[in-house]
């Protein structure tokens, strides 16, 4: 009955990955069949090993589907065509078949060759060079009439994310998300791999949500900036404005967090905060000038951390150097994301899911968020690749800091 | 020791509405004391009362924090002055003692007379025109050098938003957030209280987060929308993408709806949605060429209800219609907020709480989410006027269109 | 390097239901090896697959370790031995091998037949009758001098849950919990097996928690035993002081279901309830004496619908009819247990833990709770069975009776 | 329209501690009214305030309802009579018209004088020794017949809680639930409170959840246990099985917390940790034979701190120690709450709520857990002197042994 088949080789660390039962689970949901022609499995874990597979399926459609999820899986056809593409006719509009990528590693044939797609990240489009030499990522609202998109399926191939035995101690954080794990264990084990990407000069971005000013926290994260720990921090309006006003006037919504007990007329201080930093100009000057003298902003201004503060619907002021409109924030995103080696994401959702909408999967993702659903949320996306702790924001960069020192 | 005073009036349900003790409590917490010099209860429950308190501070300037704070609970000296204003002398930055809104009701002194502030809001600057005769609200980005903005507290009256008896079935639910508490109950009321807002032709706002779309609940908001119980919608991205998804592709983030399974390539649908109205151009288009047949979309520009959608930092695309700029976004919002009666806040969060912001405390405030913690968060900002509803935004849809029939 | 080894054969469902490859993770977890002797896959989703594998590992101890939890995924020894047993030498203690079980059918190999462990649960130990042909669960605590109890692994073979391809509308409810789906598409498919259950006579079990009361929703369940769709109840303390308060008073928890209001008085309203049938004497004789005319605990005493309410620490009382020894409650519950076909959970989590650890493998089971992690708890237990619906208690009722009315 | 009416006296903190706006309230609410006859308020904040109130109803069942509720807050009817009494007839029945306690100190009029009612918790019924010199509170289900319980609500009065503004740093935690608060600040204040109370020789009580040990946070209990600061706990089965499979084989619920790792077999490790006690008799013998020799368990016992383990319907095993029979556990933990000063529950729910049940009001209780709706739940229930943390139940405890060191 099955008319049509491929044959298709998988290869690399597929039994550990899971990636060989996953493309068994593909062919069979989607109403294919198949035949593994031949399967070598490594000897050792270091060793990787390969399967071949002939896929069947009823119609050229299904096969056609089944491909394209195996290709996720880095299936790679026996005899692999050049990779296809259509002109983009009208800016910000993709051709209708258009390839959407993942955030996993990406290769095109162009030519006969296999070629890196650059700055990969999710949900985008591919874009080839016109000398059919180079492939790189874009928005759909960025392309521009007359870029050659990749379309369809053919020749490309994902590197797909392999787990990593060796790291254990990592990946025990990565089994599920719950509040009843020894959390100083997993805090002790981002440490050490926070001081190895140092070592190795590699960037870490840290993306924060306005609780860590409300709980205090601040002063430990203007630390780790100190001691070299934050190449590049992304967030909103609230945790610069909440900043600055802890800076300025010791509260954070008005409450003071030397005592913690409600400032009167403290609900007003963020709201003085910005005044003050919009009538000095800019947060530069606000530093020259004597007036902002410490906090996550003063730090990060003063070690040449770039900050890129995307603001939202909700905000008060807003606050200046936060971006207004929402393209240009992601462009700034893009730019600042590309070399980071490790991110942390504590007590933010709309900016970490942001981030992590942009973060290839190879980048160490470490959520932190005292609500589950927050950090089931955010490991889920990237799949393998994110560690998610359920914690409290404020002892978690403390005892962080603790373990760094 | 106590050696400054002043006295105040307080007077409406200032019992029923806790206004004199929390009179009283604040008095005490900023280290004041007080003298009750007059006080009559009303009667009956329609009779309002009055106190006539004289307040003694230590200092100047804790008599002036408690008036301050008095004022918010609707306090009004004996003997009032005209309100205070400073001009602008930069754009977009205040001066410096500027008064900061709440959301309640409030005048101002001009010329001996007590003048409303018109479309007040939380959080803003108040401005005076030239001829004295207006006050209106405005945020601080948009002040313009020389406007006249009110600085400090003399001659402002607030007034403060008054429990209401009467409406006790409203009440019941406003006293605390579980999810342990009859629904349906809640829902009837609600339902009553839309068919009394429109029955006035009231506007009704409705803000959508996109768990309505997910959820196969879309159905029910159009439904709504053709029985002209929506007057106005709030969102963002994610909510017109899958709506469009929904009608274009039957799905919502790939998952199909009608048999709630993942749809083959469905992960692409939105992104495919989200091109093909950029590709025909607008939404309008997508509807006269027959592309658009359905859902929430299709319903509110067939029925003239606009829909305010603002974007955010994670957004893909944007759909066509969705603002990409914040500040334009809010004006937006801030324009079609007025006239606003009753606003209905569903699985939505960050939407939500920038609404929250926008309205007046006397506008009658539903927020339905299953999770309990947004639901406090948005219920504990409006304080008296919102009332929340933790339960399921699809059944909650169901079952509201289902009284309403 | 590696010394020792075993053949084992797998067969059945094992790609599609991934015992395959978590056979193979499970060999390299644990530091064995593997080598794929023969493997043959089912050509259609009907037919089952075959698989023949040589596991090595570097010792006997990692060899026994590796072939025990194959075991648990159905693994068989080429040429299996007779099943080990160790006699209990004091009561209410196990001899240290002893072997624990899962809630998966087992299977015990007796003078070389394979004989079924009846009244299978999790985590308890298996007993051999004297003339070796019969096998049955027995927890700990139960245990006898004498006893024959299974050690080891050897001789012992568990049928692992296969998971159904043609269901697929019940397993979509399975891969994952949120509260972002179609849930009217869930209680359809609920509604479809607990008609399937009756009409073929199977029992039904309801574990019940006091919310289902607290939010009216206990007339819904009342309707459910009247048609019924109910041949069990557990439950505790709670659900049944409230449902006779709400009978009795009209109130739960002192709030009036009518009026959603606060009765006066009405907090001692379950204690109230509490005493009146503690002074007439038992539940039969409150609905004897016409005292009793509604409600859960009325319905299901007039259909002959057993109730097994298991006290708690925390219980006022308590009512009679409560069983306030724990291990007499287990009892009763596991007797009640069996025959159980489907499982609903409602708004529990104290009772519904101690049902889901009751409960074979292979009952249907539907966990419904408006917090997440209730149901990621328990889902998560009983693994492939147990479907988890994020959603609100009474909302769910009311739709359940409606779809299946 | 009022025809009855009845003077009452309030005197205390009753304007800081909202008594006095909260008795207009429950008059308003019941539809009675009321006319200030005389009002002294404390001219510092440690005088104490007066007010004399004629309240008026329509009716006497009215006028009745709201004073037993005014009752509650610490009015004294100007000429109070003697309280009432019935006989109990019937073992574990009560009079019909029983007065049920709060959890505030109360006194009843005997013979004239008020006497106050010793062990004083909430929901229970108040027995009067035949002598006419005692009250004391009893459950229902231990009344004996020929016991003379207090009926109705006259001669009884209650002692309200009065909210401290001196000790504002505890305060501070009680205004709401919620992480995003300073926990460090929060945690010191505890801290210094646990001094005091030992200073004094008071008693600590610590309710303790499994998730205290699943976190690797037993050590830090442990701690706490040597250096005094730890006089009784209570907690559940799982609790001390899983402190037990700690100390015997370093897991919990088969986790290894050195590594984290999940431990080969280790599924069965709290079923074999329950096993090796029950066969070496009880935990003392654990001791004796050096098996045991670490952990909570050893400490307390080491220590002679009584750990009152009650049972639940979810329970394995269960561990000798562990009490089965709910009556005979609630009996146990109502002896050894007596004289409590402090109660810290962490990561509990099922025996914190229970412990709550029985805790006069006057002890300080600070409720810590992860999920706000535990610690809202707690919180609640007790009034004013619960203080809700919401956060990470290790990092608490972590950091609090660093603070007391």
């Amino acid at each position: 009955m099955d008319t049509v088949h491929e044959v298709v080789e998988l290869s690399g660390h597929i039994i550990d990955s899971w990636t060989l039962p996953r493309a068994w689970d593909v062919i069979m949901d989607r109403g294919g069949n198949f035949d593994v022609e031949e399967m070598r499995v490594g000897a050792t874990k270091n060793e990787t090993s390969y399967a071949r597979v002939k896929v069947s399926a009823p119609t050229d459609e299904v096969l056609d589907l089944i491909l394209s999820e195996l290709q996720q899986l880095g299936a790679v056809l026996l005899e692999p065509n050049d990779v296809h593409t259509a002109p983009v006719e009208q800016d910000g509009v993709l051709p209708p078949r258009f390839y959407s990528t993942t955030n996993l590693q990406t290769q095109v044939r162009l030519l006969g060759q296999w070629v890196k797609v650059e700055e990969i990240e999710m949900d985008v489009a591919v874009v080839i060079t016109s000398d059919k030499k180079r492939a790189y990522c874009r928005p759909m609202h960025d392309v521009k009439v007359g870029d050659e998109v990749v379309v369809g399926h053919e020749g490309i191939r994902v590197i797909p994310y392999e787990r990593e035995r060796e790291r254990e101690s990592f990946a025990f954080m990565q089994s599920s998300v719950s509040s009843e794990k020894a959390k100083v264990l997993a805090i002790h084990e981002i440490a050490r791999q926070m001081k190895e990407t140092r070592a190795r000069n590699g960037k870490i971005l840290f993306v924060l949500g306005p609780a860590v000013i409300h709980t205090g926290a601040g002063r430990y994260v203007a630390e780790l900036l100190r001691r070299g720990y934050v190449q590049v921090i992304f967030g909103g309006n609230a945790i610069i404005t909440h900043d600055i006003e802890s800076a300025l006037f010791g509260t954070s919504l008005g409450v003071n967090l030397e005592s913690g007990e409600q400032v009167e007329g403290g609900h007003r201080n963020h709201l003085r905060a910005i005044n003050a930093i919009r009538g000095i100009g800019s947060l530069d000057k606000a530093i020259e000038t004597g007036l902002l003298r410490e906090g996550i902003t003063y730090e990060a201004i003063k070690h040449n951390v770039p900050m890129v503060l995307a603001g939202s619907i909700r905000d008060d002021g807003p606050m200046p150097g936060v971006i207004s409109d929402m393209i240009e924030a992601q462009k700034r995103m893009r730019n600042e994301v590309q070399g980071v080696e490790m991110a942390i994401m504590i007590a933010s959702m709309l900016h970490a899911i942001a981030t992590g909408n942009l973060l290839p999967a190879h980048v160490r993702t470490v959520v932190v968020d005292i609500n589950p659903a927050v950090v089931t949320k955010l490991a889920d996306r990237g799949s393998f690749q994110a560690a998610g702790l359920v914690t409290d924001a404020e002892l978690f960069l403390r005892e962080l800091l603790d373990v760094l020192s």
